[in-house]
């Protein structure tokens, strides 16, 4: 029996991902070239599904990384020389900054309690960091920072580079690539498709500042993946080592059947089923709003409080075929995750409502 | 109508590959968490699916990245201190020197014209280098470098670590890994699946290596990928990031296929379809061996001198369904590279070189 997935990634599949996979394997796109044209056709494709959907201009390049975690890496060797800064507000913005640290940047950090968001007026932005680095919507603790919040943020440090990880929202947020220098996001979240691709969205300013450090005989940009090497190639639909050409087929079909749709009803459809999920939790017995603040709820991942054990949650819409996450790290237990992605229809949000309803009596 | 590929990678999917990948989608791999019980279950298989296969021992470690080019970079990061050496022999050798340049190490090279390989009692090792890179089989070139070779060179430097680039090869060279400290592949090769996943085996050596490296304040080992955070998830068969979950599977499927046919056998099928491939190049008035020297003939990437352009033997073949590959980089025009991978059978082998002789008149 089919399970319906609202784990927050990996994902409920979109409804077409079947069908388009297999199209490209009866079109043996496994085998292609990654230096042939059809392969370029398809890259070409890709960019421009989600230049429309996400509304991303061409002063931003699109790269394909082997998954959004290596795109901090990356943005941080490329994009720091010496100093970054990440507003921290829960396990993924953390690790974003670990990765400063590893990689032997001068990381600051400003810091939250699990469950808290950030908003503008708040930050305080050290003098002398390279790349604000900004967790748009955080997957443990549903936390989200408002598009408005972060155009503000780099508007008023327009010297440096903003960084935004929308891993686990994108297309949804409205990010104004006018202002926001580099953005990424993985596949297998609201796109609703195998993991296994990091996409990064770059702009002119990154790959100068990259360039301007690969001059330097003391510091290295990486080799994999840096963004000279990615942006050439990226010029005639290329990518410097063979890439996931299955899933960047996969990726640009679904954004275009998200497009069919329109984004803006795409977002509304969300908004939608977010009301609908936060509206029950607020009233329910069992669960409560893991975020207190309105403006800092996730509209992709909804974490709510449980009384009850998160497994016994978990077993009991299991019954209904249906799976929700579990808390993240120390919350495992207490809290439940719940994605609301694309892949997830208004009536299987309902019909979910209505199994973790039998948990209260 | 459907192609048959011999292409070096993307390359031939292998027979069973839509059934596996059916099976995958029916049971939603790509909805499940990769910290569930039942992707541990998956990448253990993978394991020990492998260890029967290239007879890999419970010293060693198997870990995924995004792509082999990922690991040239990780081993670099993780295993050189400050020097580095490398066999280059072709494209991907000089590009996986090119990797120790880009990382700031000082990266030693030997350096062969292409279309000849090495044997053990040329190579001259630098005395501070700390790992010796080879690539057993040079995807651009057909060049291989033999096993017992690279063998010798590893025991006569023993206390440095050796790295083996088998990227287009694997499973095929019989490499000892009671010698071997590191090697990888990638799966769109000799394991006839889509790109977009990267296999990479160490050995205890090179983890202490790395967590000696990781202590010096001035030095990186990387935030993603590199070996301790991959080491400590392995021992639960889990990843630092989300992996590409369903490559994992297939690989493992694919191995198991692979190991029901035995890996000798396999071994020896290829054998076979490499003797019926060069015996027509050798006696064609058309083509002529690329690699001059038989024991450095590439047994799974055959690549021929064509007197014809590359274009019109493409051209031909074209015809009756099959794709072969142009020469690399400059030798585009004047050789063409047939893929000899499992995924292929000698009577495909048979019927490429039907139609190859239609071009001799």
């Amino acid at each position: 029996m089919k399970q319906v997935y609202f784990t927050a990634g990996p994902a409920e599949m979109y409804p077409t991902f079947e069908q388009h996979l297999r199209t490209a394997v009866e079109n043996q796109l496994g085998s292609i070239s990654h230096r042939s044209q059809k392969f370029r056709d398809i890259y070409k494709f890709t960019v421009e599904q989600l230049r429309t959907l996400m509304n991303i201009p061409e002063s931003h390049a699109i790269f394909f990384t082997g998954s959004a975690s290596e795109v901090w890496e990356r943005i941080l060797l490329n994009c720091v020389e010496h100093e970054s800064f990440h507003l921290v507000n829960g396990s993924f913005s953390k690790k974003f900054y670990e990765y400063g640290v590893s990689l032997r940047k001068f990381a600051h950090k400003q810091e939250k309690p699990f469950g808290e968001g950030f908003d503008y007026g708040e930050v305080e932005v050290p003098e002398y960091a390279e790349v604000i680095c900004v967790t748009q919507n955080e997957t443990s603790s549903g936390v989200q920072m408002r598009e408005p919040d972060i155009h503000k943020l780099k508007r008023s440090n327009s010297k440096k580079l903003i960084a935004v990880d929308m891993v686990s929202s994108a297309p949804y947020p409205e990010l104004d690539f006018g202002v926001i220098d580099t953005a990424f996001f993985s596949v297998q979240k609201a796109f609703g498709l195998p993991a296994g691709l990091g996409v990064w969205i770059a702009n002119d300013k990154c790959l100068t500042k990259s360039e301007r450090l690969n001059k330097y005989d003391d510091i290295t940009i990486g080799a994999h993946h840096n963004l000279p090497s990615l942006w050439k190639n990226f010029k005639t639909y290329e990518t410097p080592a063979t890439p996931n050409v299955l899933g960047i087929y996969l990726l640009g079909k679904i954004a275009e059947d998200l497009n069919a749709i329109g984004a803006d009803v795409v977002r509304k459809q969300t908004e939608e089923k977010y009301k609908v999920l936060t509206k029950y939790v607020e009233t329910s017995n069992v669960f409560s709003p893991a975020v207190a603040e309105e403006r800092h709820r996730s509209r992709t991942v909804v974490v709510a409080n449980t009384s009850k054990l998160s497994a016994e949650v978990i077993a009991e819409v299991k019954k209904a075929n249906m799976v929700v996450g579990s808390g993240y790290g120390p919350f495992k237990d207490s809290q439940i995750r719940i994605a609301n992605f694309p892949a997830v229809s208004l009536e299987q949000v309902e019909l979910l409502i209505e199994e973790l309803k039998k948990l209260e009596n």
